[in-house]
Parts: C-alpha cells; structure tokens; sequence
C-alpha cells in the first residue's frame, strides 16, 4: 500500500498471571473523546464514553448469548490489556476528500470467562469524533463453531436525547425520518401506515435502525452506527423509552438465529461518533476509517459516473418497465403483445444517450430492458429473471456501438426480486453477459420478500450474498449500486467497486406515494449517509404535474434539486429527470453538467439536522470548488466563508439560487442564475427559500 | 418419441350447462380396480377406490388450504367430467423391462368452487394394479399465484391393516421399518431413539413416509405413494390410530408453508397399487407409468453400471475421508499434516481400478478425494466444499489416465453437507470440473440441516434443487445418485440420467450402527424401491469382525448378498465391500462379476413384504437369466419354475447357496456354488438359510 504512512506505536501491554480480580478501570481517550472499561462484580464487562465532562454513554454491558443456552454475559475476568496508537493517512479510490487520516488509540481487553474458559477480546479505538469497538472471537479449543443468539451490547444514553430514527425493519430502510425524544420512540402507527413498498418487516415497536442521530439537551450531537457489517446481521437498536437504553438488536435468519460463526471471528465496529458541532458527524470519516483498505489491487477501471436512466419515465407513470400490458398479453403464438408503452425501447435509448453525449454525463441506466417485467412482483416465487434477455425491442448490439460511438458507458440493470438464490446462481453468466456488451457497472435490485423464504433483507445470509455480488462484480470489474440492500456500514473502502447503494428513501418515493418530508435532504447525511453513498437520485425539475395524480409534488425547489449533487455525497450520481424536463431549463442544468461526482475536498459550510445543510466540495483533480445548500421547512440566508478557496487565485462563480417568491410550494421551479468573481476573501450570501436550495460553481480562473 | 405406440380414445365429455348439482356419483374402472368419484352436500369432492367387491379406499375427501384464509375444501360443483382410455408401450433408457405398456382409464372432473370462481380439475387415471390421481389448476384469472397452507387428500382405509412404516421425517428416510397395525403407528420412540445420523425432524409422532405398504385382513395388498414429484414437497401420510384414515402432510418451508404455485399447475400424482398377490406390486409399473416420456433426447450416454469405491474402509473405520486428523492439524505453512489414514489416495486408488477393470466392474467411486474433510460436518455452515480442490495425495489428472487405460470410469463425489446454495452456485464449476476429468457420473450427497436455513430436504425448495442438479447433470451428460435426498417417485423417466437415489437405510448402517434388520430387505422394494433404484450398496463379504466394535455384524449371509443384486434394482449398483475380502471368496465374486445391472424382462417368483422376496431377471440385451432370492427370519426353500426360459434353449446354471448350516447368526459366510444345466422345464430348488439368500446365474448355452 504504497500511498499509505502508517505509524503504529504500541504503548503497552498488561498481562496478570492471576486474572481473578474485577473493578479496575482500563481507560482510552482521545482529546475530549475518552473510552472506560470495566468489569461489574457479576463478570459482567461493561463500557462507557465520555465527551469532554459529559458521560455520553453510562456504564453499558457488552457480551452475547448463544444458542444452547451458553451465555456470554458474565463471569468474565481480564486476563490482559493492550494499549497502542495508531496514524496513518490513506486515499481512497471515490470519495469526498483525496486523503484521509485514521488516528486513533486502541484498548484491546482480553478476557476469559471463568465458568466455561472461554475466551474473548474487546476491542475499543478511541479516535477525536468518537468510539468504535468490536468483539473479537480468538480462535480458541472449547469454542469453534457456535451460533449467535442475542448480542448483549447496550448504549445506555445520558437522558431523553431528540432522535432522528426510522423503524427497525429487517427489510427496509425506505422510511420518512421521525424527530423525537426517545421517550417517544414508537414505530407502530409508522409501520402500519407504511403500504408503499412491498416488503416491511417489523416485530419490535421501539426498535430503530441505525445510524441513529441523536441530539443531547446539552447540544451534543451523538451517531450510532456499525462499520464493516460483514458475515453478521445488521445492528438495530431497541429503545426502551423509559430507561433510554438502547441495546443491540440482531436482524434473525429464518429459524430464528442471528449469526452463525466460527473462531476466529470478529463483529462488525459499533460505532459512536460525537461533536458539539453538528458539521463535524457529517465530516467524520471514522466509519471509514474502521473498515479495511480495499482489497481490489487495481482499481484504475473504478471511476466515478453521473448518468441519466430509462427509469423516472417509469416510476412517474409515463412509461411502463414491462414490455406487455401483462403476462396473458400475448398473439397466438405465446409471444407478448407491445402495449406501446415500453420505454426500454432501442430508439428512446438512443435519446438517452444524445442527451448523455450532449451534456456531460458518463452513463445512462435502462431499466426494464429485460423480459420478464409483466409477472414479477409480490409473489414470492423463485425464479424471476434471467438477467440476459432483452425485449424484442430493445437491441444490446446496437445500443452497445451506440453508446460507445457517443462515448457514453451503458449501466446494466439486474432486478433480482429479492430472489438472491436465484441471482447467486445465474451471476455469472449475467456478468459475462455485461462484459460481452460493454456495460462497466451495475444497478441490482431486492424488491420483494427474500428467497431464501424466510431471510430478512438485512439478515446475516443477506449480508454475504451483497458482498458477494460485489466481490463477483470485482472479478469482472465492474462497479455495483445495490438498491434495497442493508444500509452500508463503509464497505466501499474495502470494496471500492461497491459505489453505492439505495438502502434508503429516496427521491423515487414522489413518483409513487406522498413523497418525503420537507426536511428529509437535511436528515439523510446525518442517518443513511454516514455509512456510504448513496443512489437518491435527485436532479427532478420538473417538480410537479409530472404524475398522473395531481397531488404528487416535490416538497423541494428546482435549486435544492441542484444543491443535492453536492450535499448527498454519491460518485455514481443521478440526473433523474427525462431529457425534455432539462431541456426546459438549460441554463440551469449547466450546474449539473458542470458538477463533479467525486471530491478532492470537503468542507461543511454549516448543518443542523432537521434544519439545512450546506457543503462546499473541490472537484477531483481540479481547483475548482461547488457549493450546495438546502434547508428544510424554514427560508434561510446563509453565508459562506470562501477562505478555503486559494489565496492567490481568482474564480468565477454562478450562482444558482431560489427567485424571490420562490419556496417548495410557491413557484417551486423559480430560480436566479448569477456570475461573479470571487475570491478567498469575498462573501458569499445565499438565499433559500422554504424547502429550497441554492448551489454555486466557482471555478478558478 | 418413435419407440411408442400409443392409443388415445375419447370416450366422452359431459358438460352441464347449470353446474348446480352434486351427489351424483362418476366412476372409472379397470378390471378389478374401480374409481368413484363424488361431491357431497357441502360440496366437497371426494373418491372411493374398490378392488373387486372390497371397498379399499372409503369416501375421501379432496382438497386444499391456502394461505390467506382460502379453502379448496367445500362448495365445489362439477362442471363437466371428461373420459377416455390410453394405451401405449414405451422403452424405459434403463429399468427392470424393456418394454413398458401404460395403458389406463383416465376421468378428468372439471369442479368449480361456487363462492370464489376458482376452477380446480381433479384427474383421475385407473389401471389394472391402482388408481393415481393428481390435482390440476387450470389457468384462471382470478387464481394466478397462490401458497398452499395445507393438502387436504385423504386415503380413508377399510380396516385396520398390517403396515410397513418409517416416521415421517421431513429430513431423512433412513430408519428401520416398523410392521404394525394402522391403530399401533406411533414414531416417537423411533424418532426418539434413532441418533445415529446428523437430521432428523419429526413433528407429527403418527406420520409416516411413503411409500407406505398395508396388508388387509382379507389379503389384499395396498401401496400409497405419489409419482412425478416436481416443484412440490414430498406427501407424507398422517395417521389417524381410531379411523385408520390417512391424510396428506405435505413438508413445510422454513416459513411453514407448502408450495408457491402459479396456474396452470398439476400436483404430483397420489397413487394407491393394489392387488391380491404381493408380487403384483412388485411387478407394477404404475408410478413409472405416471411420470412423462424422457425430456433428454440423446441418452446414449446413459449406461447401467456396476461400481466399486474408496468407501466402505472409510466407513468401517479402516481408513477415512479426511487427509489429516483435524483442520488444526497443520505445520508452520498452514498446510494439512496427513494422518496416514487417508483413503483416498493414489495408490490405493489404483488398487480399486485395478479389481474393477480385473472383474467387469465399469466404475470405481471416491469419496473424500477433495479438501473440507476435517471439518464438514454438523455445523450448518454454509460454504463447506469447493468440488474441485483435490487432497495432495489424489492425482485427478493421473488417476485419470490410470482409469482410462484400464477401461474403467471413475465417478465423482460431490458432499455438499446439506448446503444446497452452495452447491448451487459452484455447480457450474463442478461439472465442467468432471468433464475436465474424464468423470460420467456423480454420487452427491446431503448430510446434514439443510441451507437454505429452515428448509427441509423433502421439501419444495429441494424438490427444485435436486431437480436442478440433475437437469444441470444432463447438460453435462453426467449420470447422478443422490444421496439423501427425498425419496424418488419414478423422475427416473423422465430423466433417465437421475439414475438412483438413496433415501433409505442401505447397507452402510452395519458400519455406524447397530445396523438394519434381518428382514430390511425384504420390506424395501415394496416400500422405498416403489419410487425408483437405490443405491443400497450390497455386496458385503466380510460380514463380522469388519469394524472396531466387535458386535457389528450383516444381518445376513454371503448368499444373501449375492441375491440382493437382483432382487433391488438399480443400474447404478455397488461392489461394497474391499477388494481384499472379495479376494477372499473370488468363485463367490464370480456372481457380481456376471450379473448385469439393467434388465430386458422381469419375473417376480415370489414375494411376501417382510418374509421373503424371490426375483428372476433377464439381463439386457442377452438370453442370461439371473435369480436372487432372499429371506428374513426364517429359512425359507424356494421351489423356481423355470418356464420363463426359452422353451428350445439350454442353459448353464451357477447356484450360489447358502451351505447346510449357514444363518445370519451361523457360519455367515458359508456357501455352496454348485453348476447345472436347465431348460424351461427343470425344477430348481433353492434353500436359504435364516436370514440367508439364493443366487442363480443361468446363461444360454
């Protein structure tokens, strides 16, 4: 690893000949972030976080049970203490700065359970913005295999904390944001009011996913995640509303286990990052940090991509993915009937790709280009798709010269139906087939209930059959975006291929239902977001009467939609409106053309989640810098500071923002284009109206 | 299909306009056997089934639950009922005859239910030995995809009859069989006791497995099975101990329900054989007859064949499949340290081609060739073998050419341990893998819990897998036998190149266990082997003193294991036992070498389930007659009419007898080998000994 300093200093190392003691504190701190470990009287090992005076995290038992009544939650005794530094700076492949430091202090705890000789270490990095800490399973003679029933890990909080939560669901993440006190954190009336999507699994009424935002009394802003969720069920949490406990709650398999493992094994990372300033969660890249360097040597074919998709035509009711009115739509022969309304057809890509070609995007995305579409939802059956035959009308050759005389990269479509069986076994010739065809990544899809009946969409099997797509897709080098997966635990450094993911509400959700909240944009990078990217698909101008109910429209302005490119960070990032709705507003698609979809820099103008957000983003290999800045259900002026701009260099900057007048109910597609030269030390003022946005290109002279 | 002759009459369609009206009742028959069908006053079908003047079958109902609270069980009106009558001969690739005539009554009752619109028929096809009869949903709107939460066929017996039962365990047939009255069926202690294998899962403590064979107090003899078993779980019969009435149980999925079906679909047949004469069940060719024409058009490739394999020393002790002790055994590279145990070496292999190319044995079969063995089993883990990574001490490529020069086909061995997505996903890889090498067949197998986690090996979910594998093995032109799987129901037409399964309690339990009873044999072919061949590996010749635990020993004599090549069918058939032993007894061995493992004609000389089974078979393609008769606890003389023979022909005759004095208990191995010449006209008199067998070689002079 050759573009990686690391420094690795180990402190010391305690080590009792007679580990029969308990009580003593073992503590790890990291500026005002400091770790202490403890074991009660009952061998129970417990843990708590501080920040600066405040005990963010009071003492929190930590262990697990296992299946045949084993119970790894007391009798534990220390055996040992490792202390150690460690620094390094890396560079990501994608990502939203070029270079990035893991500085943290590690605290390993080697304990041994007394009853059953057991042995299991803790692992604790305590960095400046937090905590992660894992379990570790040594290998060990009394304990090979063994199969995880609960896992015991507790966050008990300091008090009644505001959260920005959504359901626990083992299937989904695809929830609007409730802002409440723990206290309050109830997901029934959500759950069940929630008919949208077609697959939502929840058992536990105060059960939340992570990461879970949470903001203290005392404005401390607190995130609970997990980093490198790999060969284990996703972490949800259960809140008790009274104690305002949350303790770990294990997504189960089909007979009821959590995870079934092996010594030596290691859980993903807990995580707790933490700051009085909201910005820096955004800026933390601990969850990064804890997960491993990419293990793909050669990366150069991994590039980040905007692209415009056969898809919002789609969702919006326009155009439809099956090829057939239905599945019986057939001529005397058995062959589909068109019903006309096909959009994955060969010339309406073409138009695609012009538009693609003419403006600066990488990639267009078809979906619905294979058969199958007319008989594929809702009924758990096993074998949906083939992945490698096409409509009559839509032709792979041609559209393959296509694009590739235009320059444009096709992205390929694998709807799975949730039948992960099935995609596990026809994967491989549905990547031979990308690869005959020139595609160089991948959407695939888990709408539905899970094959393997009984699988959870974030249960363990589930886990290793998306990380096993994207080390298949590495194979055969080609990048992945998984929609309706587990939300990402920072995975995309380990596998770089695995751009991004949906794992989310995204906005798709104002084609089909209500739509999300006003302040949904201002959440989602202080929740889904801070373990990866993610396919939102922003970009819609035309922000409303685009469905054929009435009511639908986006609670956003068309300058919010321009703002998104830069606050939801994504290198595979969406222009999702048709080609004709930008054609309607060129002069404000210019920032999309314009805009990166991958960063050397990053800095947070300001946030508050709930509220706004407002990122300023240098482009990769460039000097050149861009600034979006949304806010939710409140207008807002915000000024920006341009000292991260170069002292000595002049930029020219237009400025796309809300007209006058113009909010996310009132003349929503209004908007001010502006130009000027700034520089460093000039003020930047930028107007949002309600539920609007504004976004800046300033590219240096 | 140029090797059928086949007649279809339509006798009549009636069809009611008004289809409000029940009771009536619609019959079919066949010489003694007679179907009747009705619908009773809440409307819910039903059939009776009379041999002669006995009512075998009483009024049974017919129907289904669905999931969602919908019920095919009542409120049904007959719309129209068709009838007509076939006729065909068709050439099975391999089996007991050459020639197979299918000639039936077929009543086809078109129902509707009243209160939902749904159309079910119900098709009913009666033959000179028993009714089949299966379910068919017709394409319908209203009724597209739907789950089926229970089968609701009842077999309503007459009596309280002798049954030949195995619990019904939705994960293994391996037991012994239990002879007891209807009113004594009770598992649980079976269940209870049997630990000697790695699943077993019994819920219902009066269920039984199917095949399942009933004597009456009148004499009769009744089998209840089920044919053509696809995309559906195994049929599984409850017993109700009072009304001696039987119903369907169908095996759940790990949700707990049945089957994900869509319309036009059909059930498996149920099947109820019945006769007077217990050889006539024997003889039947119903299930057979049930199943479609072969769907592999070449089957050229497709041979009978006997086997000797690197196994039998692995399961008695002598040698095992593991390279090393354990998979901790390692030196300081991570690299397996050999125990010196190994089986599956080169050099020992050669050994095993060697006897077989030295014996007219076509195969030699390896098992425990590939890396895993140290640590497969009763983990449920998931990724257990890679099916192409061999031992350091297996030369694939040279034993390859070894095999080759010597004229002798190895087979392959694929353990999956029960992860069936595993296997599933490297399927691809592990038969191109065998044709690489040179291998024709497969042997797989599926010990232990089932993954997909929550799946059962008799239900859909592997119905479908074993199906895939062996429709994956026919476009490699791969023969295969699986193991542990469910047990088969005449899918050997269909696709010939299934060529055997095991699903029952072969030979291999008197290595690991306390073994199998004196009179297994006489039970299983009117009970497992109804559905098809199994791999029963006879052949034993050391049948004391072959394992460490000195009081395992054959429940048999060396005569006996001669017979039994005859009287189980299969063309994939088993030289168990080491080439050391047969050395031993090389004019006993004689026997094996000689007798073919597929058939021209079949005559059942007599038999009696549990008592004794006497078979003579004419070897493929030859004018040889081959007998094997074998007997449970009592001794037993056969007296053999020979008039099958060609009436102007002389045959040299072998006879393989127990010696004077020889029973299982008693001089196990003594024999006597004595040659004659025959006609049609001689009397042959054959004596077994307790436990003992008889066989007879006759080959045209």
């Amino acid at each position: 690893m050759n573009n990686r300093t690391k420094y690795i200093i180990l402190f010391f190392t305690i080590v009792w000949a007679n580990s029969a003691f308990a009580q003593k504190d073992y503590s790890a701190d990291f500026k005002k972030v400091k770790l202490v470990f403890n074991i009660d009287n009952n061998g129970t090992p417990g843990y708590q976080v501080f920040y600066g005076s405040n005990n963010i995290i009071k003492t929190s038992a930590l262990g697990f049970k296992l299946v045949d009544n084993k119970a790894l939650d007391k009798d534990f005794v220390i055996t040992s203490v490792d202390n150690s530094s460690f620094d390094e700076t890396w560079k990501p492949v994608l990502g939203e700065v070029s270079k990035i430091r893991n500085q943290y202090k590690q605290m390993i705890v080697h304990l041994k359970q007394n009853t059953t000789g057991y042995l299991l270490d803790i692992v604790f990095r305590v960095f400046e913005d937090g905590v992660g800490f894992r379990y570790e399973f040594p290998k060990q003679n009394d304990l090979k295999y063994f199969i995880v029933a609960d896992e015991l890990t507790q966050f008990n909080l300091s008090g009644d904390h505001k959260a920005f939560w959504i359901p626990g669901d083992y299937d989904s993440n695809e929830y609007e944001y409730t802002e409440s006190k723990i206290s309050e954190v109830n997901n029934k009336a959500i759950f069940e009011s929630s008919t949208d999507i077609c697959v939502r699994t929840v058992r536990d009424f105060t059960s939340v996913q992570t990461p879970l935002m949470l903001k203290t009394g005392d404005g401390l802003y607190i995130n609970i995640h997990e980093a490198a969720l790999i060969n284990y069920p996703a972490m949800q949490l259960h809140v008790d509303n009274n104690s305002y406990q949350l303790s770990a709650s294990l997504v189960p398999d089909a007979v009821g286990n959590k995870a079934y493992l092996k010594t030596p094994f290691h859980t993903p990372w807990r995580t707790i990052i933490v700051s009085d300033k909201a910005a820096d969660i955004l800026a933390s890249k601990m969850i990064l940090n804890l997960n491993e360097p990419s293990v793909i040597k050669n990366t150069s074919w991994i590039k980040p991509m905007k692209f415009v998709g056969v898809w919002w035509e789609m969702q919006t009711g326009k155009g439809s993915w099956s090829y057939a009115n239905n599945a019986d739509s057939t001529n005397a022969k058995g062959q589909l009937l068109p019903s006309g309304k096909h959009s994955a057809n060969t010339a309406n890509v073409k138009r695609y790709i012009d538009f693609a070609a003419a403006n600066n995007i990488q990639g267009v995305l078809v979906e619905g280009w294979n058969t199958g579409w007319e008989d594929w939802f809702g009924t758990w059956k096993e074998n949906v798709f083939d992945f490698v035959t096409p409509y009559p009308d839509f032709n792979v050759r041609e559209l393959q010269k296509y694009a590739a005389k235009k320059g444009v990269q096709m992205i390929m479509h694998n709807e799975t139906g949730s039948s992960a069986t099935s995609y596990d076994r026809e994967m491989d010739t549905a990547f031979k087939f990308m690869k005959r065809f020139g595609y160089n990544s991948v959407k695939t899809g888990y709408v539905g209930k899970i094959v393997p009946r009984g699988e959870f969409h974030d249960g363990q099997w589930m886990i290793n059959h998306y990380l096993r797509t994207a080390k298949k897709a590495a194979e055969y080098q080609v990048m992945i975006d998984i929609h309706e997966a587990v939300r990402p635990t920072g995975l995309n450094r380990m596998y770089p291929n695995w751009v991004a993911s949906e794992a989310g509400r995204g906005n798709e959700y104002f084609a089909f239902s209500h739509g999300n909240p006003v302040n949904h944009e201002t959440i989602l990078p202080f929740t889904r977001f801070m373990g990866g990217p993610m396919d939102y698909t922003p970009g819609i101008f035309k922000l409303s009467n685009y469905s054929k109910d009435p009511t639908r429209k986006l609670r956003s302005t068309l300058c919010k939609q321009l703002a998104l490119y830069v606050t939801l960070y994504s290198p595979l990032q969406m222009a999702a409106d048709l080609p004709e709705n930008y054609a309607a507003y060129k002069d404000a698609f210019k920032f999309i053309s314009d805009v990166p979809a991958d960063w050397d820099d990053t800095k947070i103008i300001g946030a508050e989640p709930g509220d706004y957000i407002a990122i300023a983003r240098k482009g990769k290999g460039t000097n050149n810098w861009f600034i979006g800045a949304i806010t939710g259900e409140n207008s807002r002026d915000i000024n920006v500071d341009l000292s991260f701009l170069d002292k000595n260099k002049k930029y020219a900057a237009v400025i796309y923002a809300d007209a006058p007048g113009t909010d996310w109910e009132h003349n929503q597609e209004g908007y001010e284009i502006k130009k000027m030269n700034l520089t460093s030390t000039s003020l930047l003022k930028l107007h949002l109206g309600k539920g609007g946005g504004a976004a800046v290109s300033i590219i240096q002279l």
